[in-house]
């Protein structure tokens, strides 16, 4: 295993397809299947065999000549590099449409992302439980954090609200923010911010659209 | 203008950042700002002024040298290349949390992006509404398709019923789907697909936590 001052120089790029490495490993492994070779995956997931072969050898390599690789063991590796070994505590600032989807969204905690509150300002929230998860108050959203070690806050307010909101965040011991608020942001104390703009992803399709043309 | 074809070499970087000059430029305008030179676009967006000017070469440019560019003219300009100068007919099927909150997302139809109805196979769901949006049955999905003109399809379903639900939509008049469902896959017929995997989101936003150290 590479250490982690290794590892500063990988791309935006493989980072970007590592997660879906292991959603194909993590699907072969529940087939059962125990190997594949680099081309086997490569016709799997439309990469070229040597793509996968140079992304793999990032983090020193996993596989075999004439064996192929270990659908298991690259699987489990995959997931230390991408940090999901260990299970991350999150809480939801935001109780609506959006905010109550993701907090229930079932896909997560498979994945060791455990969503343990929600926080709103909405009196008509507070006290209940969506999807099983309670909603407290905003006012209680940091001494939350730290009383219960959140790792991880999920953004699903307007932009206004969220440009106030990360500057109380910076003040706590979090360690990443996933941004759902259509605005973007960097945050001080080495805390990570992943935004996911989902106007901007609709407007990527309708962009396509409109540069493709349709076949009959 | 550029024709369509001379823009075919654009790369996806450029289609990835567009939206987001369309974010920026659209909040300039709202806060009545008329012009705004590429280095003051530059610190603003936090792109350097060199990539802003080459980006928007790519569609002839609207800048003008000594005076920067017009905050409307280039918001309308990059809407028409988004495509989002007009509306958008989408349905989504799927009418569970996800589904349900992106169909009644409310910075969608500012951008002309109007969800007509939602389709599932619940029969507690079939006659209700949700956040105003009929919901139908699935087997009425491909007639309402082509009665209403739709052009975008979201589908917020499991992927084993996306994967069968596809091949329905390859004989429809669609444009493009919006994909949530945890797989990826292309179409025939010239039909355009996103892929949004929240759950890979998350887990670069894991794999960043991972690999930085928090500072206090």
């Amino acid at each position: 295993m590479d250490s982690k001052s290794s590892r500063k120089n990988i791309s935006q790029a493989i980072i970007r397809r590592l997660p879906r490495y292991y959603r194909y490993l993590g699907e072969l492994k529940a087939e059962g299947v125990e190997r594949i070779s680099s081309s086997e995956l490569s016709s799997l997931m439309n990469v070229t065999a040597s793509q996968i072969r140079q992304d793999l050898n990032n983090f020193g390599g996993f596989g075999q000549q004439g064996y192929g690789y270990n659908v298991e063991y690259l699987y489990d590796e995959i997931g230390k590099i991408l940090g999901i070994d260990r299970p991350h505590k999150i809480v939801t600032v935001g109780a609506g449409n959006l905010g109550s989807a993701l907090s229930g969204y079932q896909n997560f905690p498979r994945y060791g992302f455990n969503i343990l509150a929600m926080f709103d300002n909405d009196e008509a929230k507070i006290g209940s439980t969506i999807h099983g998860i309670p909603v407290l108050p905003v006012s209680k959203l940091t001494s939350y954090i730290e009383e219960n070690g959140i790792e991880i806050v999920i953004l699903a307010i307007p932009k206004e609200e969220a440009r106030q909101i990360i500057h109380t965040l910076e003040g706590t011991s979090i360690r990443g923010v996933w941004n759902f608020a259509h605005t973007d942001f960097e945050m001080s104390g080495g805390i990570v911010v992943e935004n996911v703009h989902l106007s901007e992803s609709l407007m990527r399709l309708s962009y396509e659209i409109a540069n493709s043309e349709r076949l009959d």
